[in-house]
């Protein structure tokens, strides 16, 4: 195991109910910015639940964060966070609406132009509390520190910094009842590819971690046919939304190798292409882990064997395939596609999507930097080849 | 799923050499009470290597808190601090000290005779901020806000109080390198316990938290043979270390059912009889286990076939028995008895067990309240008959 460090103090207020305790959980006499998106909680009764909560604040509202959250718009939240001298935010929504609270959060005072936090990596000088409503499992951010933005073509991330933990996150299951397929789907896909993330690179004997990546894979698996089949299913919600939050909260990922390549280069194909976010990740990890395949090949032998309960006495390199494959059964099986050639980019894209990638990084990606552009063409190339 | 709040602020840092953070970690200017034991950290170069890190800050020493920490004994400490006038706290050993650390946090400040906290429930005025440097992984007092101290026959607990997490706890895995058999083994048995107490109950549709469970069980399993085999080790004592913490930080409890029936009776075997703490566990799992068999029977079931791999096909009372048998045999395999025919007790004593066990509790124990004196006596009595 590496050595590492863990710090997590954001207050998990789990299941249903739990939004009576926002008139606790928010510092009395708090002046407060309400994040939201695009009217989705007008319609589900969401909205009128929070703001009922929230009879003893001043509250401002702002609304219309969309996914992929966007620093044009977002700067009007914070000119009128400035403008009332908010103390607290209030973010409900899902990981959009959260990442976009924590950049307002990280904005208000800092007195530079606040995209500099993410293009030039400035220091935040200093951030206003906030807390969230949780509607959507899919990102993690209601229990972690990082969050990510987009500005034209670029779509960056920034965090790590203790300060931008939530205070507290509600996670009340019952909130995702009306979710749109699409939204829950992507969730599912969202998350896994997260533990994924952590988990397939190498063996380095650290095996709590490890089986709580697996945990998290094989609860995915299970709940997400409950989840896609009854909208009402209480424990299918819950546990996916524990789930999604499980998966990228640091603890899976604390002591060992991380590969962010799939995110890294699915984080241009949105920029690019607007395609969702969860859905980029399903078009490119297959392809990552087949031209991968033998520097990820003990712990795809792992996952394939542990997670996806393939027969242990197979070659390894059939255990691999096969758990590739099925892996993008599992995102097909939520009408999520796993090839490129199903969105409108063309092998004669990918010089672009390269060259993007390639302004937005320090480094080759993968867990040993050897992810570099010519392996990045590789990978979209045969995800472009259906 | 049940409803439930999570919050664990602790700082974690994990590794070796981590110790050289203790300067950054301890508010600067402090004035600490060092909190150790009997000595043994003076024998094995940890005491030398802590107040290196300490030169900056002025240190009183309090030493010689032992297992089950003596109310007594640690007043002398809460009298020290008090005399100082010291503002923060260092632990320097295993659960033990830690919990006494806890004690003398709370009761510095307190107006009453601390002893109420325990006694009364008396409520925590306020706290001494403390970290830990953990060497004995065992208990999770490291990472969680629960306390457990003696007077005379009493050996009561307190805690729950966000106030009472460690701002710190250090997780050195070399720092064990020196760890008796009997120290170690015992740590192991009371960590797997902490899990069994969390997970052998009901099935209420967790699968995240069954699953970390029995993570950390098979963690701990696989482990143990390599920890007490190989004193250096590095990634065998790190993976006890990190397993430790996480059975009993809290996570793998949230919106599950407890049973904390073995560690109750065990508490008053320390007490009346002087038994290591984990030993008593040891004596009365298995006998509780056969006891409560039917009430337990799915998730015993589902213990054995996940974590132990007893053929599934066999009878689930098969199944049950075997895996109590077997959990049985893992205690022995580290020399741990599971008979309080081991000890000094006898059918004559039980009386007296559970007329203590009866002035301590407010109710009877076990997941749904049905173990009863009468319970109690059933197991201990399976117990002392060899």
């Amino acid at each position: 195991m590496k050595n590492f460090e863990y710090y997590n103090p954001v207050h998990i207020v789990f299941g249903k109910g739990q939004m009576a305790q926002l008139k606790k959980l928010i510092p009395a006499k708090s002046k407060l910015l309400l994040v939201y998106g695009g009217g989705s909680i007008k319609e589900n009764g969401i909205y009128e639940e929070v703001t009922g909560h929230l009879k003893n604040f001043q509250v401002i509202e702002f609304e219309g964060v969309s996914s992929n959250p966007q620093y044009d718009h977002l700067m009007k939240g914070v000119e009128l966070a400035r403008q009332a001298q908010i103390n607290f935010i209030l973010a409900v929504g899902g990981g959009s609406v959260i990442d976009g609270a924590k950049f307002i959060s990280a904005a208000i005072n800092h007195s530079d132009d606040p995209w500099n936090i993410l293009s030039k990596r400035q220091k935040i000088e200093s951030v206003i509390p906030f807390g969230c409503v949780l509607t959507l499992p899919a990102t993690g951010s209601e229990m972690n520190s990082f969050s990510v933005i987009s500005k034209g073509a670029d779509k960056l991330g920034f965090g790590g910094d203790p300060r931008l933990y939530p205070k507290f996150s509600i996670l009340d299951p019952t909130l995702t009842y009306s979710l749109p397929d699409r939204q829950l789907a992507n969730g599912i896909v969202d998350a896994y590819v997260h533990v994924l993330e952590q988990y397939l690179t190498k063996d380095i004997n650290a095996p709590i971690q490890d089986r709580y990546a697996e945990a998290i894979l094989k609860t995915l698996r299970e709940q997400a046919p409950l989840v896609m089949s009854s909208p009402d299913n209480y424990d299918a919600r819950a546990n996916l939304m524990w789930s999604a939050t499980q998966a990228l909260n640091g603890l899976i990922g604390v002591g060992v190798i991380h590969d962010w390549a799939t995110h890294m280069i699915g984080h241009e194909l949105t920029a690019l292409y607007g395609i969702d976010h969860a859905r980029t990740l399903a078009v490119v990890l297959p392809s990552l882990l087949r031209v991968q395949k033998e520097h990820k090949l003990e712990k795809l032998v792992q996952y394939g064997i542990r997670v996806l309960e393939i027969d242990p006495e197979l070659d390894v390199e059939d255990i691999a395939d096969k758990a590739i494959v099925k892996t993008e059964e599992f995102f097909n099986s939520l009408n999520v596609p796993t090839k490129l050639s199903e969105y409108q980019v063309k092998v004669e894209n990918i010089a672009d999507i390269v060259s993007s990638l390639k302004s937005h990084i320090a480094a080759n990606l993968g867990e040993d930097g050897n992810i570099d552009d010519k392996k990045v063409t590789q990978i979209l190339t045969l995800s472009v080849k259906s």
